[in-house]
């Protein structure tokens, strides 16, 4: 099929024209940066609800802190600056007047978080704290893609202290996993979750845990991460505390954060030659109404199909009923490429024999539904797809998994093949010695990262993919977005 | 009283202990920004949500624009650029690389919301179209005070293009409207709601509409704004569209606005000597509960309490339960200063007579309620006490109305008095003859500005304040933050 081609000769056109179709996002006028559209934006709105409530429920605060951090700042932690450095955009006039200091753009708030923490923080019962604030934040990059890396990106950055290093590294953990829970069921995005190996950790950090997700081209996308920080940011600002034995400790830090790049990954990962599918929990409308045949000879079809969508609402749905002067085929289509999970089809034979027709966005037949059970049937439908898609994004992507590689030779000739034949490379679980030099070997000659340690591979490697010496991790490396 | 002097005395002290007491902001490192801590962004969570409700009921969609603003966008609106360009900071250099233009920090997005829509607008079909956005905007400011006027602040701004100027002033002001109506219900803020002068009107408008609250001193804030643009926008961004004849028109834009100075405005209006006093529907905790006596030898009573809060929970109430190790008094102390409307005391009498006292944030007497019908009165008392606080409010604003002064010699007479009294000025109805000149005048002389001209006086003036001529307009004027 040419369509399909679409989708698999040039995933990057494909992904552009699709988030267009969905009318999701326009580029901004400064390099890098876009605007999210009505439709975009509610994915995004959607996210912050999902995550806000389990934040909450956990115990962490919002709160919200300046966008401008003082370039001192940054000097405070040499890695910190070092990683951040390059990307960072700086104010340095306002008005008429030269500042004194250069403020940058926030690329990430632990230097403002850990100021303001060492005066917040005195005893141990000032401990744990956990705060979170939704955010835009700054990275100037090289090359950009809508919602996957732009300039500017919204942003969710949680920043903690406690008072022992057990209970940060236990809270680093449940938020990892917290991420992965809701990048799962609300985004039918399955992840492999792991440890960052230390050339991908976050600047200033001691570990950095990630959650990854492979997309349709079977690039990997960090959907997530969650740092122990230990207590370099303590040192830096000076955060301690007055333990239960009355001495003064440095308190342990950790942050966490997810942004607007889920909306990508999730595009790039359900979407198919058409365009783009959402997942049902996430789907700006989730159903739409079309009425089928000449409406003006048959005004009854609109007036039943204005009822249908009235029960649908009353269940809490989003509907769009589609009563423009397009034709139906024409509808069908913008209904498929704005991702609408469910279509609904009525005409005057369907009003006469009490049913309509049912097409799942994500499936090719179409199929009758009376409407006496349409409510409920419809609900179901979703349900079913929002785990379908789930399912088969887990399938394709467990489909390129390759864990069969074990030397560096056999990588190159699999990517070779794989250039040979059209196809995507997929993921390399290989054996890692732990060194920096074979990283950098695999990244340099093939474009491959290490992604991370998962906490759960599918096997035990033992011997470094490149080396050949003795593996100490077992590691996914993809190419990544 | 000594205490209550401090607030009369030195209203700016005040209020800024006030906040700092009731741990809701901190100093940002970068001159003029601020913290928002978690008990401060709580409010504006709140605010958010009230409005966000609203606004999508009323078909306004939300959406988020870049931050960056090209310099040549101010350019296109000359009055735009000119009452904006003074408080611009700009980003000009990313990395180590100089930018070849240099980018804004949005004060304020008509130019971007501009330059997007003469994209997305083509036909009278894509009209009205109605969007909005919550984000950080930035002011370079001199003078600077916590949530009233910061470098950096949150906000919405609504932006809406129209078909008809009929239809963008009628929404105009339906938006100026909604904000009275949820600024007076859920701040217990009562506003005056009129048009600003031309010279107090929105950079590039047309016609600025506002709400304006009175604070204790007497200070006025202006608390929102609604503005008609005519087509003052559309022109400089080319946003045209083709009507139902056949030809391409210009649109009619609006834009409007509210702040987290809403949250400074709320404060300095219902704060009393102990500091703030949040109505009850923003506030953090809504209800404190507090054991008294030994507790340690009556464990039943911290029990029993903690089955109050759990039905004061199930409710839907905020609480929190003081078991610290303070003194009651302590307790009580810190429960008021943090601005809690209503504090539960308990004690072993209580337990055994199954009651417990009450006392109400901003009333001076404690009263007793029975455990049993506790909930129901908790309830019915934070309802009245959200009233009471706007119809103090409201009593206090018009006991600060002056509609009495009718020459510019009578004003000046009047503040004096007020001076030497130690009293504040309040507002002042005055009539206007519409001319530049004598607003000045009474600006500069004696720092009054006009707020606007109320669409219900609660008097017609027929002669202008300064020159004795006719007046065209009656207006309020007040020393304004």
């Amino acid at each position: 099929m040419a369509q399909e081609n679409e989708q698999t000769n040039d995933f990057s056109k494909w992904y552009l024209q699709s988030i267009q179709k969905a009318d999701l996002f326009a580029y901004g006028p400064v390099r890098g940066t876009m605007v999210f559209k009505p439709n975009g934006y509610s994915l995004w709105e959607k996210i912050q609800e999902a995550f806000n409530q389990k934040f909450k429920e956990s115990g962490v605060k919002n709160c919200y802190f300046p966008m401008l951090i003082p370039e001192s700042f940054f000097k405070k932690e040499a890695d910190h600056v070092e990683g951040f450095a390059p990307e960072l955009p700086w104010v340095t006039r306002a008005g008429e007047e030269e500042l004194e200091e250069p403020v940058a753009l926030r690329p990430t708030s632990e230097t403002l978080f850990g100021n303001a923490m060492s005066d917040w923080i005195n005893s141990y019962r000032d401990l744990p704290m956990e705060l979170n604030q939704w955010a835009n934040v700054f990275r100037w990059e090289k090359r950009t893609l809508p919602f996957l890396r732009t300039s500017e990106f919204l942003w969710q950055e949680g920043h903690c202290a406690y008072a022992s290093e057990e209970e940060a590294r236990e809270r680093t953990m449940y938020f990892l996993n917290l991420y992965k829970e809701v990048v799962e069921d609300l985004l039918a995005l399955p992840v492999y979750d792991g440890q960052k190996t230390p050339s991908e950790r976050f600047a200033g950090g001691v570990d950095t845990y990630s959650i990854e997700a492979m997309m349709k081209d079977t690039k990997a996308v960090q959907a997530g991460t969650s740092h122990y920080l230990g207590t370099n940011f303590a040192e830096a600002f000076d955060i301690k505390f007055l333990n239960s034995d009355n001495h003064h400790d440095y308190v342990h830090t950790s942050s966490w954060g997810v942004s607007t790049r889920l909306i990508g990954s999730m595009i790039m990962a359900h979407g198919d030659e058409k365009g783009v599918i959402f997942p049902p929990k996430m789907a700006p409308i989730q159903v739409t109404l079309i009425p089928v045949g000449n409406i003006k000879k048959n005004p009854e079809v609109l007036t039943r199909l204005r009822a249908i969508e009235d029960a649908l609402k009353a269940v809490g749905l989003s509907t769009y009923l589609d009563d423009s002067n397009n034709s139906a085929g024409y509808k069908y289509n913008e209904s498929e490429v704005k991702g609408v999970p469910l279509r609904i089809e009525f005409g005057p034979r369907d009003l006469e024999n009490n049913q309509c027709m049912i097409k799942m966005r994500d499936l090719d037949k179409k199929f009758e539904v009376s409407l006496d059970e349409l409510v409920e049937r419809v609900q179901s439908e979703l349900e079913i797809m929002q785990k379908r898609l789930y399912d088969k994004a887990d399938a394709y992507r467990h489909a390129h998994e390759h864990t069969e590689i074990d030397s560096f030779e056999e990588l190159k000739a699999h990517i070779a093949r794989c250039e040979e034949k059209g196809e995507y490379p997929g993921w390399i679980l290989a054996g890692w010695d732990g060194t920096e030099e074979t990283e950098a070997k695999i990244k340099e000659e093939t474009g491959f990262t290490s992604r991370n340690i998962p906490f759960n591979p599918p096997m035990k490697k033992t011997v470094d993919l490149v080396s050949g010496r003795p593996a100490k991790y077992t590691v996914w490396f993809a190419r990544a977005y």
